[in-house]
């Protein structure tokens, strides 16, 4: 597998080995159900303890407001319909951005129908909220305000204190839910510290498990369970406990932790010598993220070309990069973030998703370049017809 | 681990060590998002398709009937709400037992809530739902009926032939789901033979992962997806595939089909040589699970002590059982099933649940009641304050 470059590591990554091994281990000797009364129950429901205090102490909250579910989507959609229908007297106000995850704007859609008034704020050509418009929309009858940390198209970081700000002088009964899957194990995220209610993060992101996420749920915020059952999770979540998931993603989001500023720093340079190389190589590449984002995501549009096309060319030398996002892929519209932005559609047609990880190599990216340099001429759509 | 005696195999199972290894694979080399475009992707699109293949093919149900969940209880909160949600005009009553599963009771509870009439189907002394007492509550308005295949703390099975056939006669618009949790992979279960409209499965009560689960929806049935997002699962279950998760479900399925019947018989030989050996042994001992259960749940009373007070001196020898269910653990609350079908409330004080598996020995029963035989009169109240 080390002949991979796989640079799509926000639709998903690679387990670390360490978690892997570690699940292997719970899988085999700690397979007893948290709710058994018995030793092997208790053995299993003391790992979930130890995850949900890796996880509280990466955020700094109590392991109380740590709630595991099955993923960023169950924990966006539990936010949000769970505080909505926990709280009905909040408000019936609610306020996203044009360039949220389908697990939050498919949530607000059926918000809509079911009564609620719903803003959708746009975004600048930098996919960031224009503030104004959130100043403009919200009010007393606002219950709930959902923005993403880190855009999982473009990456860029929404200004969380900024909107922290304004929903607390303008929203006095509204609360404010994150979505963090692509920030969290990347940049220090601190709920408390930053006004934040609720907050999604997902294991897989961070070279975790698959099927594993939690909640932050702030103390004293009443959220209404969206899975009804046996009561684990504090009745919030009820369903048998995935512990080695649970486990995995706690391992995954301790290393991610301790490595945070190493990583930072190292997808920071990997970052930068890939827009250099695109730069000085393909003339008419426009990077669509600004340079103010989480430099784990970069989306360039490489003009007179389909990005499907690009991929599947790169895919022929083990490069795996995205178009859009992994989450809509099975959908055939165009990237309704890079639309937000303003990118023109002949553009958007022709935007490529890099995601790195800090696994990936300078070698990685110097290949990387060096592959378009050599496909794009030939895929160009001016060349087309012409012999090469 | 080969000193436990794992008696609590319907709380959950050990992962067959095929599995184990098999999630291993799957994470480190095929750990691409279903959804990337990309090689990587596409192999693990593959794999979902070839899990999603085995359940199917186990069900003998067309692959296109399987939708993933992340476990049993999200496929019954799935079944139940989704299908009412898709189909608000197909009437307001709904039927069930009183002896489900949590995960049915407590949407149920809430569906009442909502304006459904309920109506929950008694017990006999056997655990099996009073078909006149269906046929009473059964009508017109009937829009659902859910019913548990095997019952998971006395291990009853439901006569679903005759509730289908009721259902067909009384209910021309109701629709039957089965809860066939502790069923699946133990015995033969054909929904479309069965007239099954919608089925939930979970995967760590045969030797699978924990984490995963399955729905079947008979072609033709509408639900509505209870989790909004990405669209994944043909738009009904969003979120990214826990497709490692999916792969173990898919082989322990296939390993438990491929077992069954051999499975079956030696279950049914463990069991009659505990219920042998308890009669033999404990002469005030009550079976509480009729001898028409499914072989592998068997509840019994042990008058006069208190069965945690029994779980913890067994689990001092390593043999591990459950005091009523493990999913209602978190619950002070005696066991509703055993109170349902008119056990005493001494009796449920002292009931405890064997669960067994094809992977327990003869030995690991014999020691079992050898351990009973000996903890027995040391903790029964009848005997206390006296020297042994």
């Amino acid at each position: 597998m080390s002949n991979e470059i796989y640079l799509d590591n926000s639709a998903t990554t690679r387990p670390y080995d360490e978690v892997v091994q570690y699940l292997a281990e719970v899988n085999r000797d700690f397979y007893g159900n948290p709710s058994s009364l018995h030793t092997k129950g208790i053995e299993a429901e003391k790992l979930l303890k130890k995850a949900r205090t890796q996880i509280a102490s990466i955020l700094k909250a109590d392991a109380k407001e740590i709630f595991f579910t099955s993923g960023g989507t169950e924990s966006n959609n539990m936010a949000i319909l769970g505080y909505l229908r926990a709280n009905p007297r909040a408000g019936k106000h609610i306020i996203t951005s044009e360039i949220e995850h389908p697990s939050v704007l498919e949530v607000f859609k059926q918000l809509s129908l079911e009564g609620y008034r719903v803003d959708f704020i746009p975004v600048d050509s930098k996919g960031i909220i224009k503030l104004d418009m959130l100043r403009k929309a919200a009010d007393k009858e606002t219950a709930l305000l959902s923005f993403m940390y880190t855009n999982n198209e473009v990456g860029s970081n929404q200004p969380i204190t900024e909107i922290a700000k304004i929903r607390k002088e303008l929203c006095p009964s509204g609360i404010l839910h994150i979505d963090a899957v692509q920030a969290f194990g990347k940049t220090d995220i601190v709920p408390s510290y930053m006004n934040i209610d609720l907050m999604s993060v997902s294991s897989h992101k961070i070279h975790g498990p698959k099927g594993i996420g939690a909640l932050y749920i702030k103390k004293g915020v009443r959220v209404k369970p969206i899975l009804l059952g046996g009561g684990q999770e504090t009745a919030l979540r009820s369903g048998t406990e995935n512990v080695p998931g649970i486990c995995g993603f706690g391992l995954a989001a301790e290393i991610a932790s301790k490595n945070m500023d190493e990583s930072y720093k190292k997808v920071s340079a990997l970052r930068q010598r890939l827009v250099d190389g695109i730069r000085a190589n393909i003339a008419a590449a426009a990077i669509n993220s600004s340079d103010e984002t989480l430099p784990y995501i970069i989306n360039v549009s490489f003009p007179e070309l389909k990005a499907e096309v690009l991929l599947h060319h790169l895919e022929q030398r083990n490069i795996f990069v995205s178009t859009g996002s992994a989450c809509s892929s099975h959908k055939s519209s165009i990237s309704h973030v890079l639309k937000a932005m303003g990118v023109t559609p002949k553009a958007i047609d022709g935007a490529i998703r890099f995601s790195l990880s800090a696994s990936n190599s300078y070698e990685e990216i110097d290949e990387t370049i060096r592959a378009l340099k050599e496909i794009i001429p030939v895929i160009s759509i001016k060349r087309r017809g012409k012999v090469w």
